[in-house]
């Protein structure tokens, strides 16, 4: 082994493969900083060597047999995103046993043969990652197990299938049934051409027993999970529950009670101005309930190459930190030794370019909307919608308020002190900057 | 060192370090199984000892003099929860010169005196943990700096103080003044008297600093940050700014633009539907947006004895996992090696007790509701609301809807057979589950 470079084997090149490698690429500098030593591709195994060679690829040796990385002796933890359970299981246990570190995005194998695989593991002293089994992007795993683990948490709500939510939202927010909005996600590539995995709740279920291991510290087998999928939900219960209230979506529920074990995904209404009934789309999300932190959420992409590519990475750069454990500091106070904290140049409040609203209490009599517009249009500031109140008796001056668009903070600030200053405005201009994007 | 055990002084006997007291001692056998050695609180500072003495203190020492836990040969991780910058500076810097772990929720001094601190970390080889210092509960520490670490944040958005997330809530539900909604607030301990540190927007630029430090991996100068409060948010903006379509939020900013970083901290209109603006009274929220991941958020109680005495106890833990590091694994794959796992009972869906939504085609004739009513009494199945429409030419049957009080699904099951089987009632019942309990 190069000194304190660690070599990675991929086995698979699909969608999340292929990510992987672009944000090896992309990212090296900083992981390299994060990390304390560089992160190598040395072997890529893949079925289909036909399809174009990966730019990103390097001088990383590939081929089509995947225990060929697992027995490689220039790779050093293997990382498997082919899925499925065979050859996957043979694959995982061999590079246990061999001492290799696993990084895996298999949820179905972890589900399905997770005490054969954890304990191997365990057996082996050698540490197996799986953050981009559940959720994609959204770093649950890491929380439950760490960020939470000081907690004794309660029940657990997830929307974890993103292909059922996708489903969900479109019949909710377009009026049309199952079977149309099913056939217009696969046209467009956002189910499966067999979309039971999905839609039948499999998916969810194996997520889910992963999820309730870990929230409870208890052993949950995935034949205990009873699983129900949406395929009989139908555009008349989205309408019923409004009317009560509430919205319908595929859960996946966990509760530990002081009778049992509660494991179960099915089609669920949730109250209509919860944040769970917010989730839109293909995003995830998990709902924790724990004893000392009472809720807690987690959102965000639960699929897709480069949402699940990242989590990967994320188990990558963990188990090189955690072979740095120089001084005793598996990672650094705020993830990079400060040294490494780059110095960029952080722009002063005038320099931002900004949406606003502004508010002025001014004089209701002809030419003041064009007095005011008059010097923010001198400024450079246009205006993109205007709210103008009828006077109510008594009062000598009304709300005058603006949106407007992008517009420079200083401008802005000159502006509002002109505007200040005219005997038609009362008082002291108000404004307040606006933020758009927000997923 | 009694064998494999870490022993912890703790300094600051208020709020949060009762918390951490209590939930040290609640949750000792499961924080035993997770790290595989036990904590104990070998010995304790607090300014005030004349209050009642804590049940859950156990034989740790207890004392007035702070730098006495710092130099206790019997303490091995300090953990800080004074606040403040002095002693509180003195402290963390000599714990660090001795070799010992430290553990703080002091956003302030590490805001103001952060490169001193991690810098003398770093050069003690000692672990500085600080999840507590920001958002409370909400592990968002870990996520910037671990869940996230191989993507590139581009902005960020947090609500961090819970005091003006409280107020702003109040003053747009209630449609109250700002000087209401404080004094009702300060009445109710739900503010400081002496509020200036939340409301003119401090406490949440002292977050905000840890926070731009941690996805961007740049140098961030408490002066750096923009700091505007909500004193001069008034009524009649939030009114406005409805109309517009947007909400009012105290918002702590942080971009990381190609020609530099934005790091600000002021009241910030955003879209009414966005999840943010969903976030109400005293919660916090994150939202961060990644090259690869995209949009990801981060919701949970941001202060408040048990929420923060669990991030704290969160760190305590890592350290605790990372002087194990048998074998090379520092964390098992679930938290727990397999064996300890417990073996809890798993409920059958049939012991479920929820309530549903019933839905029935049924003739539309005098006498159907009271025969199904019937049946599903005596099944125990109370209703709590019935949908029913009228008959639109054509049809011969209409949708009953309806939604149960809490029912046994093993009976709800048989009385639905039941009602299936009733000429009255055309095709198969419709139930699904409801779930109430969200934040």
């Amino acid at each position: 082994m190069a000194a304190g470079e660690l070599r990675l084997g991929l086995i698979g090149l699909g969608t999340v493969g292929s990510s992987v490698v672009q944000l090896l690429t992309q990212n090296a500098d900083a992981i390299t900083r994060k990390t304390g030593r560089g992160l190598r591709l040395t072997a890529v195994a893949s079925r289909s060597l036909h399809t174009k060679p990966h730019p990103d690829l390097g001088a990383a040796r590939i081929g089509t047999d995947p225990f060929a990385i697992v027995r490689d002796p220039d790779v050093d933890v293997v990382i498997e995103l082919i899925g499925g359970i065979e050859p996957a299981r043979a694959l995982v246990l061999e590079a246990l046993t061999r001492g290799k570190p696993v990084v895996t995005a298999n949820k179905a194998l972890l589900a399905l043969h997770g005490e054969e695989i954890f304990v191997a593991a365990e057996k082996a002293g050698v540490p197996i990652c799986f953050e981009a089994a559940v959720a994609g992007g959204i770093p649950i795993i890491r929380t439950l197990r760490e960020g939470l683990a000081a907690d004794r948490n309660r029940a657990l709500f997830g929307i974890v299938n993103g292909t059922c939510n996708y489903i969900l939202t479109k019949m909710s927010d377009e009026g049309q049934e199952f079977e149309t909005v099913l056939h217009a996600a696969q046209a467009q590539g956002l189910a499966e051409a067999d979309p039971s995995f999905d839609i039948d709740g499999i998916d969810a279920a194996h997520k889910l027993t992963l999820l309730s291991m870990l929230a409870f510290g208890v052993r949950v087998p995935f034949t205990a999970v009873y699983t129900e999928g949406i395929r009989h939900v139908s555009q008349s219960d989205i309408l019923f529950a409004r009317e009560f209230g509430y919205a319908i979506k595929l859960l996946a529920i966990a509760k530990d009670e002081t009778d049992g074990i509660d494991v179960r995904v099915h089609p669920t209404m949730i109250p209509l101005r919860s944040l769970l009934a917010e989730v839109s789309g293909a995003y995830n999300a998990i709902f924790v309930q724990g004893e000392a932190l009472g809720s807690s959420l987690y959102f965000g992409r639960g699929a897709g190459g480069m949402p699940t590519a990242m989590s990967v990475l994320a188990d990558v750069i963990e188990l090189a930190r955690n072979l740095v454990g120089a001084h005793g500091v598996r990672v650094p106070a705020l993830g990079l030794f400060w040294k490494d904290l780059r110095v960029a140049p952080l722009r002063p409040i005038a320099d931002l370019q900004s949406e606003y609203y502004l508010r002025f209490m001014a004089v209701d009599r002809p030419g003041v909307l064009a007095k005011i517009a008059g010097i923010l249009g001198e400024h450079d500031i246009s205006i993109a919608a205007v709210i103008q109140r009828d006077r109510s008796d008594g009062d000598v001056t009304v709300p005058l308020v603006m949106r407007t668009h992008l517009a420079s903070e200083r401008k802005l600030k000159a502006a509002l002190t002109l505007v200040d200053d005219l005997p038609i405005v009362q008082g002291k201009s108000v404004s307040i900057r606006i933020e758009e994007n927000f997923g």
